[in-house]
């Protein structure tokens, strides 16, 4: 009896290994085949009428009510679904939760439409499944990496076809490299940069070997800080931190109304630092389109300003980098060709999907501050791009942008990017014809923000005391805050909001903080009577608080933040 | 004349508008639809013919002619291929030249074949376009990463259902998260570590803020260490650079001839530490599944000296982990519930595409140490993921991964784990059987290696002077080396190599290095007579050198390393 029963149980089991070897298998049949493939016809276009469902993140089913049917934490022991069922699954149980950030009336974020053969070019990344970490497991993709990474650089460096000729497949040098997106991109360049600030000296080996206690006292420093505009990203204050030179030494310098860096004060803050004498700057960090406003700094004086005093300096244009590939706007970034590094998002205006960075660097031998070996791979002088990326093994995202480049060539990402660009300026001529809404960052890239604020209040805030000041924008804060979380949850459409410092609106008022409403305009479905419907959806909720109806009052909010 | 070359023009740009705007559109029409079907259809299963041309990375066509076709740096304007073109371009031109890691012949490195859904799991991934930094751009596929990640904690912790019940999706409280691979998952522990070993004191506000020198002097110590296996990946020196302690003060402890760190030396160290008194051990980092010999460090009794000694412990798991699915074999993993936190690559033995790692954490409040917030997301309190990860944007892999789960089962992983790690053993056997080969490391989990070196040498270095040890394991080395390029460029199967310290072979003789062979069994589609072949032409291949018919010998090479 027990032996027929460990027969059938070993049975039931071979016929699971069968199974399981079915899976990792090439199926040779038609009728497999025509389910399988099935299944992508209804990734590529039925996913997409459940994901329309909402734009926004809507209340419709609340956080609290989604999350109460992910709570079980049991894996299964056996299978429960086959592909079919967890394909329906992902689309009448997810998707329609999800956030359709491909919606044309997805303005908020920088996460939008991609095209549609940007699916296919993942699918064949994943079915390649190569690991660029190492030349044997990737071969020619290590090789592509090279060639694409060598192509944004020189749109961004223009240096000659003879540099190119040098770099572009030399095992001993690195123009740069694919990231996992922009907050690794950063990090990778301020790792060199803190790497060549504390390098060797004497017996001292260098920061990376012997830490940042020993670099100070080898350097004879008591401080090293990385000067960032007020403006930048969150991550270099973390990238900071994880270097071990402290968030707190990641200063930010001051910007003008513009938004961009105050070249004078960074030169003040540079002469302040050499004075006192024990403090390295070990980079300034400029920002080629800022997160919440989209501005770029003024690089060729700030790059002078560096050059002249030996400072490294690193560009973070995860934004807007793809902007030199506009005929019209590629100026908007001049001088970033003389920067040591840049940063560059794929899955932002390069329209790869999530996530991927790159990371570009000027001198070719930057990468070496940061190269490690091993026994079994990446060992000294192999091809291997593992030697030189942060991490180690990485998805070949190197073939999405390469085929996308063929595919639309840079005059189409120049094209969506003079349409961001030109519908911001249309946005903001529309905000400021309507009476009720303020303009309050002036679009140079294709990022502006603006609040409720009608005319009479911005006119009399414009000659009122402080206090009266401070009172009305607590009021408008509200306002705007609750006008978005409104409109998000009402789910046609979506802006996100963020807070700036008074003195954007007001000069020489820093005091206090603005809420703001901020539109990301990156999706080429995006147009004029999108913005305008946006618009009169957020005139209505701003009448319904006015008279008192909104929902939100009083409402208990577990998701409000 | 030229308004009308400008009215032609700017017909020209509006056609490639619409020709843009489309590939952002979902067809409506049938006959597109079927085209990008039929793409898909061919990703699927003829991509597959392209990759069988080859298994290694083969001389059939060199590095270098592959480098020189891709020298190509300017980017083409104008768009030059459609997704048709760029679909047979990948066929023709880079699949033949990648890697089949998909191959039961290729067990050299952690990378093999996934199963066929994994390539569709992705493609819903990039279909959906979600960005889990924050809840505005992913809404439920937040709360699908806390539920994945609840899964895996729950294999590796086996807290109780009320453990899980409070934190499955708490907002405050983080068991962990997915990251891009092993590398980041083993930096945010460390980063943890590192910060909570240099937390803030008196007016100090931790190192996280002021940065390591001035934790060093309010903590009143002179340098910090992390001690690691011997055997630990590469990884884990880098980390100590990137956070600032210093590579060099990653501190290798030994291992016994099993590659298993000890727990004396281990404990001999601590104590040296302690005595000197002005360094601080910031952790300590054992390893399940050792990178090249797949060994499993005695994890309760560092755990225990740990404890003790109140010394934060990281488990480098990114091979190991999915073991603990395995009914048979996750004992072997004992004692890994009592570890602070623990490293598990997705792109490993859970099968996923590249590049997915995961980071868990014993004490749910651990993160708290890395937090980051900003104005326009991740406010605080907030549903946000990225207010504690290394990364910003970040794809919704743990879709893929959960619905793995459902399609497999716990029962499927294990099953796979046993497979190869009863492979392994069956390998080992075969190997030792076999005259002309030496098993240098005896498998523990489904990684083992071993050498060309016949029995009679084996047996006259075993009693042999050290200089004549020496002389016979450099020429063996030398053939190793040799055999393992010679096969891998035949392009029928690929082993890896390494290099291992002489002691593994012959205990109480440390100097010296053995080039071994390295084989990782994954591959559910590898058997014994895949391994065989394998054998039988390593043999083949020594008998030819050993006739001096080697075609290697004096041959011009540029990518021999």
């Amino acid at each position: 009896m027990e032996e027929q029963v460990s027969a059938e149980k070993s049975d039931g089991m071979k016929q699971e290994w069968v199974n399981l070897i079915r899976v990792f298998t090439c199926p040779e049949d038609e009728k497999t085949r025509d389910v399988l493939v099935h299944h992508m016809r209804q990734i590529l276009f039925e996913l997409h009428d459940f994901l329309i469902q909402n734009v926004g993140i809507t209340e419709a089913v609340s956080l609290k009510e989604i999350s109460d049917r992910c709570t079980d934490t049991v894996m299964n022991s056996l299978p429960e679904k086959r592909l079919a069922d967890v394909v329906s699954g992902v689309f009448e149980e997810i998707a329609p939760h999800a956030v359709n950030v491909a919606s044309p009336y997805f303005v908020g974020h920088m996460t939008a439409a991609i095209p549609y053969f940007m699916v296919h070019l993942k699918a064949i990344v994943a079915a390649l499944n190569q690991n660029v970490v190492k030349l044997e497991t990737s071969k020619m993709l290590s090789v592509v990496e090279k060639q694409v990474v060598a192509k944004v650089h020189r749109i961004i460096y223009q240096k000659d076809e003879a540099f190119y000729r040098e770099h572009v497949q030399n095992t001993h040098t690195s123009l740069g490299s694919f990231t996992e997106g922009g907050t690794t991109a950063n990090l990778t360049a301020l790792w060199v940069a803190r790497n060549r600030a504390l390098g060797p000296v004497g017996a001292f080996e260098g920061v990376e070997v012997e830490g940042l206690p020993a670099a100070y006292a080898a350097h004879n420093i008591d401080r090293c800080v990385i000067l960032v505009s007020r403006r930048c990203h969150y991550s270099l204050r973390k990238c900071g931190g994880i270097l071990g030179i402290g968030n707190g030494n990641i200063i930010p310098v001051p910007v003008d109304r513009t938004n961009r860096m105050r070249v004078d004060r960074l030169a003040e803050m540079i002469e302040g630092f050499k004075k006192e004498g024990r403090t390295r700057v070990a980079a300034v960090v400029t920002v080629a389109g800022t997160t919440e406003t989209g501005n770029v700094d003024p690089i060729p004086e700030i790059s002078a300003l560096c050059r002249k005093e030996g400072i490294y300096l690193h560009a973070d244009a995860a934004w807007g980098g793809p902007t030199l590939m506009s005929e019209t706007y590629a100026h908007l970034l001049k001088g970033i060709e003389q920067v040591d590094s840049v940063t560059i998002d794929g899955h932002k205006q390069f329209y790869m999907p999530m996530s991927t960075g790159m990371v570009f660097f000027k001198d070719p031998t930057s990468l070496d501050a940061v190269a490690y070996h091993a026994n079994y791979i990446i060992r000294k002088g192999s091809v291997d791009l593992g030697s030189k990326t942060l991490s180690g093994s990485r998805e070949a995202n190197c073939l999405i942008l390469d085929s996308a480049f063929k595919i639309m060539g840079s005059r189409g990402y120049g094209m969506l990017i003079d349409h961001g660009i030109e519908l911001a300026r249309s946005f903001a001529e529309e905000i400021e014809r309507r009476g009720i809404f303020q303009l309050v960052t002036r679009p140079e890239l294709n990022i502006l923000t603006y609040r409720v604020c009608p005319a009479p209040f911005q006119e009399e805030m414009a000659q009122a005391s402080p206090e009266r000041i401070l009172e009305l924008n607590e009021h408008f804060n509200e306002v705007n805050r609750a006008l978005q979380q409104e409109q998000r949850e009402a789910g046609n459409s979506f802006v996100s909001r963020t807070v700036l410092e008074l003195e954007t609106v007001f000069p020489g008022f820093p005091e206090g903080k603005v809420v703001v409403l901020r539109s990301v305009l990156m999706n080429p479905l995006t147009t004029m009577d999108v913005l305008r419907d946006i618009l009169d959806e957020q005139e209505a909720l701003y009448a319904d608080w006015l008279r008192g109806t909104s929902t939100r009052k009083g409402r208990n909010r577990e998701d409000a933040i």
